[in-house]
């Protein structure tokens, strides 16, 4: 029985995406029971962290038995919100927005239902058979869509005013590709993909240890 | 002063990377000083954060007095290794590789130095004037032009094989836009970009709260 806590930590959730995955796999390789101790070797966490992941919204598997692979990955996906299905908008068609609309692992929580562009170029493309709308249309678009989120892959200085525009149309999920801090109210979610910090973690970690131990003053 | 934990959490990284930003918009708007109260407040974080987070690399800034922004910037800077200029590859010349080639976001730090893709039509491209290699000749090219950094574009069911070839080539960075865990050995750093992470995050924090309160049985 899953329950449901307003204060669940993001990296838990980002770690209950890593669970689900593996299940898939086992599943996928025929596994029909896992346990903490090998859903953690393979998320590379410990199991006591797994238990504790899972213990945010309820109780699940046996001890000494473990867990059923299809019943958790049904339920962690009940937990995440996969099995309503969310209705995608990209807006800004240009390579990334081309990229995304290519994309094969979507899944099938996730439709992309509209497509949008500024420019009348773009609007003469179509993806999926689908046409591209004029941004102008966003509004009455999201709405006759039911689109639930919104993907921004325009320029960084356009990404505030495309937020405010889903926003302004009842969007409340935002894929942000753009390199821009969007302010958005309340109740909306935000979500940046931010490949460059990506590259800057690499950058840090990827230095020579300072020579003589752990530290240097 | 700059000193060098090895065990700096990754999450510290993340926000030095976000502060680093405040930082240059700060510049960039003429502001000479700052405070951890002010960097807290545009990170979203709290001022114990920011100093905590500063903390792992020495002393910085002056009590009642704050940072001085252009110093703290460059310290920064220095902390994540971007004093020195990163030599990128981008291995899948695909639309999403495509879209990387014309990303203007990259700062002075990342330099993209070579293209690969297994297809020749692909290799009949250039980007920013370069040709794009065949991936049989990876392992050479990533030495003659001393490659830092690896950017995987392929679909999810080469990504492996790529960040073997990269890894034996002697790359010891790895950013992987493959849906695809990666498996390296020990002194290799990898992250993923993984934004079907970022749909089920927002898939999870926009769910309706439960009737009746935080929790249900």
């Amino acid at each position: 029985m899953a329950r449901r806590s307003t204060k669940v930590p993001r990296a838990a959730i980002s770690r209950l995406i890593i669970y689900l995955r593996i299940l898939e796999q086992l599943e996928h390789s025929g596994y029909d029971r896992t346990s903490s101790e090998q859903l953690a070797e393979e998320a590379r966490v410990t199991a006591f962290q797994v238990r504790r992941d899972l213990a945010y919204f309820g109780s699940y598997g046996t001890r000494g038995v473990g867990y059923a692979v299809p019943t958790l990955g049904r339920e962690i996906r009940q937990i995440l919100g996969l099995n309503r299905r969310q209705r995608l908008a990209i807006v800004g068609m240009g390579r990334l927005g081309q990229a995304l609309s290519d994309y094969a692992g979507y899944g099938q929580a996730f439709e992309i239902c509209g497509f949008f562009d500024r420019d009348p170029a773009k609007q003469k493309l179509r993806f999926h058979g689908r046409a591209v709308w004029p941004v102008q249309q966003l509004a009455g678009r999201v709405r006759t869509e039911r689109i639930d989120i919104g993907l921004i892959t325009v320029p960084a200085s356009a990404a505030q005013e495309i937020a405010d525009l889903l926003v302004g149309a009842g969007v409340r999920g935002i894929l942000n590709f753009a390199p821009e801090v969007l302010e958005t109210p309340g109740g909306v979610n935000v979500e940046n993909v931010d490949f460059v910090a990506g590259l800057t973690r690499l950058s840090f970690f990827m230095q020579p240890l300072p020579v003589g131990g752990e530290m240097r003053g």
